[in-house]
């Protein structure tokens, strides 16, 4: 049930919502979180949150994006003079899913993998996100299509870094401090940022 | 119930309840195939098998192994020379999520990310798969540490990018020949295998 005074289209009241729904994703994950739960946390009604998000995936896609700011992201990852490094990209990558103690809480890793494994939606928000947000600068005049597989191999590389840490816990990946991490990795972003990815082919090397 | 003539310790029916269990997963994904199904599907008693598997993730364990038999992956994988090619890798990775219609069942890579991400079990599983699996060679005398870390960085591409590819259908990378994407992360997998991963730090690189 409304609390007394509350109304809809408050924007107080959708901010709460959305900070409930964040706890709830944190304690119980995608699956086991329910619109209902996020309500009674919120002390909302349950069709007030309808109101705002048309189902659960749109609730946790809202609580997705806060976390991630782009414009903070591109600020940290971008040096001074405007280049970018993919040791800096992985490390800030990685900073967005171990928030320490204290810190307001975020999305798990292993909650994102769930909710895009159990959703297309949220796996169709996370594309999005990450075409959005992810500008390769590339080589010089190249194609758009070039800067697209650019973005979908650095995304390949980071969501694969975050699935073995996070969610198999592969070792030495899974416990070695995120700076390390991101100086083992860097260079494959820098790869697929800045070097040509159709190289002519080697007459002289083997067929296999 | 159990048809008369069955016995528990069959080899045959363990094979009925694997292949019965791996076309229950590729139809209705791991959360919703259930061990009743199964053994609707197998024409034998539930009770038949929780007596081969302990539970539901015990089973999609093993019809996971089933697709990915090591020894011919590493014949497939290594060339004549016994050299390791990065590029035949991501080809061969990738494959085993691709059989053409007529094939055997295969589990999908979407129900492989269900299970990982639902059961720590899976997980297990899976990074006992990759550990044992995945030999790289590396650099004359070097650690078992470093053969550690090489293995969980290759671990990470080949997720990330079946993980791009498959669930969150991230263009160009989602419809592209497999042959081609091997072409453009193959290098990544060479990188991972045999580069120096502790290069000394330049002093003249600026600090960031």
């Amino acid at each position: 049930m409304a609390r007394a005074g509350r109304r809809p289209g408050n924007a107080d009241t959708r901010a709460e919502i959305v900070a409930a729904a964040r706890a709830a994703f944190a304690e119980f994950g995608y699956e086991q979180a329910s619109i209902r739960g996020v309500a009674r946390r919120a002390s909302v009604d349950p069709a007030l949150v309808h109101h705002y998000f048309a189902d659960k995936s749109a609730l946790y896609i809202e609580t997705m994006k806060l976390p991630m700011d782009p414009h903070q992201i591109q600020a940290e990852v971008l040096g001074d003079d405007g280049s970018f490094s993919g040791e800096r990209l992985v490390e800030r990558f990685l900073a967005q899913w171990e928030m320490e103690p204290g810190d307001r809480e975020v999305t798990s890793f292993l909650t994102l993998a769930q909710a895009m494994a159990a959703s297309p939606d949220t796996a169709d928000a996370m594309r999005e996100f990450l075409t959005e947000r992810l500008n390769p600068h590339g080589l010089p005049g190249e194609s758009e299509q070039m800067q697209q597989r650019r973005r979908a191999l650095i995304s390949s590389q980071l969501m694969g870094l975050a699935w073995i840490r996070y969610v198999m816990r592969l070792e030495p990946v899974a416990t070695t401090d995120r700076f390390e991490i991101a100086r083992w990795v860097g260079p494959t972003i820098d790869h697929y940022l800045h070097d040509d990815l159709d190289p002519p082919v080697d007459p002289a090397a083997p067929a296999d």
